[in-house]
């Protein structure tokens, strides 16, 4: 048997926060505990950026009892980042884990978070210097490849289910037609589990669109007459992330020609559209896609209510609506993410996969780091509706279970 | 002992929906089961529009079950109307009654609702028709004379509060500034309940703003820069009803410098700004407010992240997150309409009061509905900032018991 690999463990967490990303936190303090060789486990304030300042809080400190209610809580407990390393940064990361006697390292966070790790990695081995790494998956988005869900969906689909059917029955008390904007750059998913909240026929929501598949507005403001038509109202749920047929994003583009047709002399009244640090322009903190759809509905029929929302930061973040298997799988993560570790000198990204047969089961494995790094993986065609406008039916097996059960409603007939 | 009045009643439901809403109409079809002197218990499609049309639902034909599990649903339950009636419709409303052999009505609904209601009675004296009617009190606007506060709102400020603190502790993850638009159009309170996130120094929301102080753009900014210099961040909860020194809503302002800011031949990117059918500029449903507000402060102070969430029709209608003492005391308002309507010659609106002693405990009164009708209770004085930007603690004491105790969050240190 080889010798343990003894050192310090840090620890770190990354983009958007979840309302369970404590519990993958919680998990690593709890596991590490139980690893000798872990002599210290230094809690990275901010993720790189606590580790280029040396700014770490000593995880073996913290008390049980107080770990436990942090698990609870949404939002990064560490603090989080919005910071894309570049290659040179992750060479000063490598040198600032070799300087502090760092051995392991636990990166909690997307796919861009992988790739950080993969280029740390890659800088540990030109130095020839052991470092076991391993980025544990956490993003609402469920985009990352190799998963068959990852941690803080489930909770922000949860969300998302209960409040799509709340607004259902707000649009079925006074009906109109309302457009709900939901989470999700590059996959769609987060809208798809909209379709949870539909029970019946004559449920909303009544369409659904993805990242995933083309959109035009031509083709959404038919689909919202139709439903009209058919039954007197129609709740729409849109993914932040929809895109034209290049490929454009519609918030973008909603938000530059608004700002285009506002005269020269007024443009501060908005302000020219940003992009963050990764290039990506906000979607989320504004009511912009949504504002701009309605108008779309208003121009084209004629319906007493036309009304958009924006769920915004909320959908990761309300506390004491976390979904039952997502918080056990994001403290599983978290848990599996120091076994590996410690187990050998191996690296990579902890993956949930789901088991065979008829109960929901699932169990981690250890992928490569490049297997997840920089990708995205989308809605698979097969859940989508023919026409591009709905999810079918089918995605409820698949989904349902990491949401677990939603709150009972019922309607007077 | 007089002869009881034997006859029809009829139930209707009024303005937005809440949480609860459909308890109070629990309430009222179970109390009226009690009383043989009520032949029928018609439910109204839409309120008014379904008094009207002869358009009711047999109340005494939904079975126990059915009806404990409508009382849980958010949303209404006989639908829900948007319709002012003029002094001409409450004749016809009255006349519909007679014609239908109706002698009680239960209209629950908030202030609007209560003048409807006023008017019906007026109508029904002067042609000496006896016709019980209650006005039932329902809104989350938590804005009715006469009463402590209102069923609908203990839920709404749950969410509020619920929503707040994630966002609070989303925004300790990655720190900025995060605006979030409460609803309330005449009255602060629900944006006041964002004061429960609250727990220690430090801890979001930085500021609140309430219609009940005028709001200038300058004093909302240099508000702002003085919290992220004393915290780094910044969580604000704003009204919806927020107005300047003139009465005129900032909302309403925001829309209409938007749209003149527009080129001509743009106008129809947005749409002109549109009132309803109470002459209200639309509030919710839409992100302007909140875009507005946060491209003042871009514009005037350089920070990294400035987002602006608008809450909107979540708050009302979110199932499962009900707060107890609403769900039981929207219940308490239906059963105790019908009991006051059955023991005499008595008209009114039932109001909520809370009892003195140091333990919660409410009881109803019947009120004049004159003394509800089309008037406004603000957010007393007393509990507002001298600076007109922040809610006391002594509102906790008001507000808690009306909310439940709220999930417990924690921090690492």
């Amino acid at each position: 048997m080889a010798a343990k690999l003894k050192g310090k463990a840090c620890v770190g967490q990354s983009g958007g926060p979840t309302a369970v990303i404590n519990q993958t936190l919680a998990g690593i303090v709890q596991e590490a505990r139980r690893h000798k060789e872990i002599t210290a486990l230094l809690g990275a304030r901010h993720g790189v950026q606590g580790i280029f300042a040396d700014d770490f809080l000593n995880l073996f400190k913290v008390a049980p009892k107080r770990l436990e209610a942090v698990a609870q809580t949404p939002g990064a407990a560490l603090g989080s980042v919005r910071h894309k390393p570049k290659p040179e940064d992750c060479q000063r990361l490598f040198e600032q884990f070799k300087k502090n006697g760092v051995r392991y390292f636990f990166y909690i966070g997307g796919d861009d978070s992988a790739l950080a790790a993969h280029l740390v990695n890659q800088a540990a081995a030109r130095e020839d210097y052991e470092l076991r790494i391993f980025h544990v998956p956490k993003t609402i988005d469920n985009n990352l490849m190799e998963n068959d869900h990852t941690p803080g969906f489930g909770s922000a689909a949860r969300f998302v289910a209960s409040a799509v059917r709340g607004d259902d029955l707000d649009n079925r008390s006074i009906p109109g037609v309302k457009v709900d904007v939901i989470m999700g750059r590059d996959a769609g998913w987060l809208a798809a589990s909209a379709m949870l909240a539909r029970r019946k026929h004559g449920d909303g929501p009544h369409l659904i669109y993805l990242p995933e598949t083309p959109f035009t507005i031509e083709k959404f403001t038919a689909d919202v007459g139709k439903a009209v038509q058919k039954f007197g109202r129609c709740v729409v749920a849109v993914s932040e992330g929809i895109r034209d047929a290049q490929g454009n994003l519609w918030a973008a583009i909603a938000g530059e020609r608004l700002f285009e047709a506002l005269k020269d002399d007024q443009k501060n009244i908005l302000g020219k559209p940003k992009k963050d640090a990764f290039g990506h322009h906000q979607l989320s903190g504004t009511g912009v896609l949504a504002d701009y759809l309605t108008a779309r509905i208003k121009e084209t029929m004629d319906v007493g209510r036309v009304r958009g929302d924006t769920f915004g930061y909320l959908q990761r973040s309300f506390p004491g609506l976390a979904s039952k298997p997502d918080a056990r799988e994001a403290r599983l993560v978290g848990r599996d993410a120091v076994k590996a570790a410690c187990k050998g000198n191996v690296d990579g990204s902890i993956a949930i996969k789901r088991e065979k047969g008829r109960a929901y089961k699932v169990h981690t494995e250890v992928v490569a780091l490049e297997a997840v790094a920089g990708k995205n993986r989308e809605v698979p065609k097969e859940y989508i509706s023919a026409d591009g406008n709905d999810i079918l039916e089918s995605f409820r097996a698949y989904c349902l279970p990491l949401v677990g059960e939603l709150p009972e409603t019922a309607l007077l007939e």
